[in-house]
């Protein structure tokens, strides 16, 4: 096997509140594992974005007919790749703290393990993942220290990398999330989850996507 | 092989100013024939419905991002897909007249030659479909009469057979193009194909969807 630094990798760009992201995140680790893909994990916010569109919510809550498709097409969809979905309570459900910790997480290496379980909170099993209490449990079943990760992630630091994450994206041309960057090309949508995967395999060594934030697209 | 009306069916909505239904309508009816499936057509105009929503033209003109992100996503799947793909040099292209002649083709029985042909003027040869001569060297191709079926789609009937699938678009819920209804339940988008044709293929015969429209979703 590869050092990981010379593994091809892909980068995942999601915000946590969103419904389509969790169809992702409980699976990206096992798919791209099978191809030999390092994931990197780049929390973001979709809220600034959204409102550069002129949106203060999800465009799901604002156009009825895309909501109450994507409802549906979620639960299909989760059924066919064999995920207990439940329909959460509060939709968009802030993510913010859960971002600022995944930050946290990327950096210490266990974003793997904890961003499919902050998304198995809030969509298997309806939690508020902007509470402590929650992420703490989260934490504590991942063999982290509950207290001093919470701590971290409430930095000034943080903070800050969490804003450029998400200026990052912006700059990216990320509009949604899930999003993937695989050798300079920008996809979207659980439904590029396999395309993108497939094309940071093919990536020649040395040209894995760890080139930082492509901008050819 | 069963008779057309015994065979499971699917309907598929489409606008013809639509990109990412060109990589629908150029496969549908041999990837709908390989599953014994019968495809019905149903011409519908989304600026209608994106009016509805307050736009004035396509969202991917709108939302930079998205429309930069489209074009991209289009040319790769093309190019997955093995289809001669060519941007048009006007977007959205209108369709009004197209899509009028698409009523008259469903009714007559040759929607499934014509519509695919619609769309490769458009979207491999950057023809204007608004033109009459565009459509009536199609229509000749077709070996059809190309100036009693343009009369016929001037006619106020298929003026109004045309308002009215866009009425039953909107009360289906549909809010872009490609869309499909297959068992009583809506999918979009280009990527949703295979699963609405297998979802048409599994129905038991005699709820093969030909049953209205339904909407129970």
């Amino acid at each position: 096997m590869m050092a990981p630094s010379a593994m091809p990798s892909l980068s995942f760009w999601f915000e946590l509140a969103s419904t389509y992201s969790y169809l992702t995140a409980v699976r990206i680790e096992s798919e791209a594992a099978r191809r030999g893909v390092v994931v990197e994990y780049r929390p973001f916010l979709l809220g600034p974005i959204f409102k550069d569109q002129g949106w203060s919510t999800s465009p799901f809550n604002i156009y009825e007919a895309k909501g109450r498709y994507m409802w549906r097409d979620i639960e299909r969809t989760a059924e066919r790749l064999g995920l207990p979905w439940r329909r959460p309570s509060v939709f968009p459900r802030n993510g913010l703290h859960g971002a600022r910790l995944a930050v946290v997480a990327a950096e210490a290496g266990f974003a793997g393990r904890l961003v499919p379980e902050l998304y198995r909170a809030s969509f298997e099993r309806d939690e508020d993942i902007s509470s402590p209490q929650v992420l703490a449990d989260i934490l504590r079943d991942l063999g982290q220290d509950p207290e001093a990760r919470l701590a971290e992630a409430g930095a000034d630091r943080v903070k800050r990398a969490l804003r450029e994450h998400t200026d990052q994206a912006r700059a990216l041309g990320i509009f949604g999330s899930p999003s993937f960057v695989a050798r300079g090309e920008l996809y979207w949508g659980n439904d590029r989850l396999d395309e993108a995967l497939t094309a940071a395999a093919e990536a020649p060594r040395g040209d894995g996507g760890s080139c930082g934030f492509p901008n050819d697209f």
